[in-house]
């Protein structure tokens, strides 16, 4: 313990060069969307894979057909094969800052200014996403080296630019890299605390199929008036398709669909209850107040811990100013599964398809599209020791117990890295709900990065023993 | 009877100068919906009343805001006071004729061709909407005026202008001429024959009310991984009400809402069973083979006598290309009810309000919409007087009993003679389903005029009976 007290020290003193690093990086507008700012980004690469370089990382640029990849790899010393190896992953690339004139700052000068309530905060483009979340781990690592020659693991990192613009090489790349890539497991740092003083690690993603129907029953639009009563309405069919999704308590009452869902752990639910989370203000925030998901589970369980089948759009017919009285002869709607536990998105797909069969009358056709296989659910036990492990370096720094949470939503990367390179993924970062993400004064709490770096110095430590 | 038979001769007799006045009528483009045929529109309204005025009506033209109407009154000889007054409707205007290229004969220059079948048409824009319709009344006046120097009843003829504009000028004639025109009854001659040997009489129409709503749930839109399961989604909310708006029986379940639908009478029931009308061809025209509409009645009465409930168009979400995980703000749907015998448009309203208000959840809204208060059924008894007398004038001229039809849509003007003038209308037309009204084409067989104009010579002498 003396040793990781030096290294916080270390990464104490430090901190004032940490944050001419991120105000260096944060000044590069490396915005991979648009084509204007693409030798921004390959400069943002470079100048991360220089750095790494100078730490004694082996670290490259990897061209891509879109931004280039930072790589870098670390083999501590005199430990060859005898640690674990891990991959770091982070994103160089940033959101467009617009609308301009929102900023009280310029997005790409960055800024350190303490507000009214005494909080120092970093203003810029990329200060929390993700370009101050990443260098936590990369100024950790700093520490570690710097006081100790070397870290006590074995390290990849993985700095991609296009994480704004949908990644589209990444799969492609660590498809050719598999090897080189695939390590033991993979801590992202992209995702939030639980709040400014609750450190939190991200355990659960729903995983998410999607679906379009369209129901055709006349040949043409019809005349309500003339065949109104006889002719099939596809609207009518459809709304009633919908209707008999869920149950009254809330449930999907597609055939199978729960298979693969586990009820949720009871120390994970007694956790998740202790957490400071008001149902009412989550849904007050939004303009409602009735949870509507599944009777008998509480809000975060119902976003973090079950399935959901959701319905995005809906049309048909006419939509226009005042009235057509028309019986149409289609009627269409996008749907969502949010997945969890084991459920498999296949047979998921599978089983809403045969189930909207069944509910259309003989003389109607019920067509499908989908735009792709949909991902299972990405859940890591709590119990495992990557969790525990790092859950105790965290609380070790934060002085009370790491949240391990959940999200309703994906995150793609996490998906990749098991898919492609069959390794779990640990989500830790150090943003908070008000850092203002893809909007103007993004801001990355000082005390975020601060504390950012020293957990992962804590972390690192924990992982090498 | 012996002084039928000689106006009926007459009326034969007169038959090639009865169409070459169709014909100089069909030649003036009077298209009312474009401006640019305004002189033309005038020019027929001219012809038609410079017409009546020759056959002894005192005819006028008479100004609207739009185009004129024509207005014409015949005083029977040593009758005054002591025969029925009876109203004749039809208008002179057209559909404008596009698209060209699809004619085989130009639109107004009218022909007379044989088809193969052996048929005679009448080809032209006009010829059967409303042109030779409401002709074969006037034409048939003139056999009886030629013959017996009078009419057997008092006549009021009203041809108006906008018909194939939505009318915008009549309704405030109507009222400001109330005296003028109210009469008996009204004769529409505006509507079709059962079949080419059947005459029709139609004597049901359904009335309609609309409404359009709104549910909104959360404030915005939302990101359904971040809030699917708890946060109320509209889409869902409006799917569940629409579906429970029908049993499984295809009854509506609005409390209240079959309150003054009756059940068809025997014989009217009897008589549609006896007309050859096929539910399959009628369905199977459109794509469908299943009748949709209530169980346990026909397709005919489904469409002519029972009430609906439908939607016509629904909205809410994201409808574009691909996917977006979104619960939206709001869902949308317009819907119309079709009315039956004393069904009242506003009590339907109401307690359709009352009904889907009940099934949207205490943190939603649900917000109304209505283009107006919607009209009821015209219906005129199958016992009537008038319609016996009617339909017994036609199965003399056509050797068959006259099919006494429903529609399943509205006329508006019946409504509007109906509620402005208090007056029933005894729709009676010598239409086919193949006319192509509205499109290319556009024809009315030789033999709808011609046995069309000997109807009204029948019918005008039972009325005066």
């Amino acid at each position: 313990m003396t040793r990781i007290d030096d290294i916080l020290s270390t990464a104490d003193k430090g901190l004032e060069r940490s944050l001419d690093r991120l105000f260096d990086l944060v000044r590069i507008p490396s915005i991979s969307t648009d084509p204007a700012y693409k030798a921004d980004c390959r400069r943002a690469a470079e100048r991360v894979a220089a750095d790494l370089e100078a730490l004694g990382f082996s670290a490259s640029l990897r061209d891509t057909p879109g931004h280039p990849m930072v790589v870098a790899h670390f083999e501590p010393k005199d430990k060859a094969g005898k640690v674990p190896h891990f991959l770091f992953y982070g994103h160089y690339d940033v959101q467009p800052p617009d609308p301009l004139d929102k900023w009280t700052t310029p997005p790409f000068e960055p800024e350190k200014r303490t507000g009214k309530d005494g909080v120092v905060r970093l203003y810029g483009r990329g200060t929390a996403d993700d370009k101050g979340q990443f260098l936590t781990f990369i100024e950790a690592m700093r520490a570690w080296i710097a006081e100790t020659g070397t870290l006590p693991v074995k390290a990849t990192i993985l700095i991609e630019g296009e994480e704004e613009s949908g990644s589209p090489s990444l799969v492609p790349f660590l498809k050719e890299n598999r090897a080189e890539l695939s390590c033991d497991a993979a801590f992202v740092c992209d995702t939030n605390m639980w709040d400014e003083k609750t450190p939190a690690i991200t355990t659960r993603l729903r995983g998410m199929v999607k679906d379009e129907i369209t129901i055709t029953g006349p040949r043409v639009d019809l005349h309500s008036g003339a065949y109104g009563g006889p002719a099939a309405n596809p609207i009518r069919i459809l709304s009633k398709l919908l209707s008999k999704l869920h149950d009254k308590n809330g449930k999907v009452t597609i055939p199978g669909f729960y298979d693969g869902v586990s009820d949720l752990p009871k120390d994970v639910k007694a956790q998740w209850g202790k957490l400071k989370f008001s149902d009412k203000k989550f849904l007050k925030e939004v303009g409602l107040s009735v949870p509507a998901g599944e009777k008998g589970k509480s809000v975060l369980e119902q976003v973090w811990a079950r399935p959901t089948a959701e319905v995005n759009g809906i049309w048909g017919g006419y939509t226009g100013a005042g009235t057509k009285t028309v019986i149409p002869s289609q009627a269409h709607a996008k749907l969502t599964f949010r997945l969890v536990g084991k459920q498999n998105p296949q047979k998921i797909q599978k089983a809403f398809r045969a189930f909207a069969k069944a509910q259309v009358p003989k003389d109607c056709r019920i067509e499908f599209s989908s735009s792709g296989p949909g991902s299972p659910a990405s859940e890591i036990a709590e119990t495992s020791p990557l969790i525990r492990k790092s859950a105790a370096a965290l609380k070790d720094e934060f002085g009370r117990n790491t949240a391990l949470i959940g999200s309703g939503g994906s995150i793609p990367i996490v998906r990749y890295f098991k898919d492609v390179l069959g390794m779990d993924s640990v989500l830790i970062g150090f943003g908070l709900n008000d850092d203002a993400l893809h909007s103007p004064n993004e801001k990355y709490n000082l005390s975020s990065f601060h504390r950012g770096i020293r957990s992962w110095v804590r972390v690192l430590g924990a992982l090498g023993r």
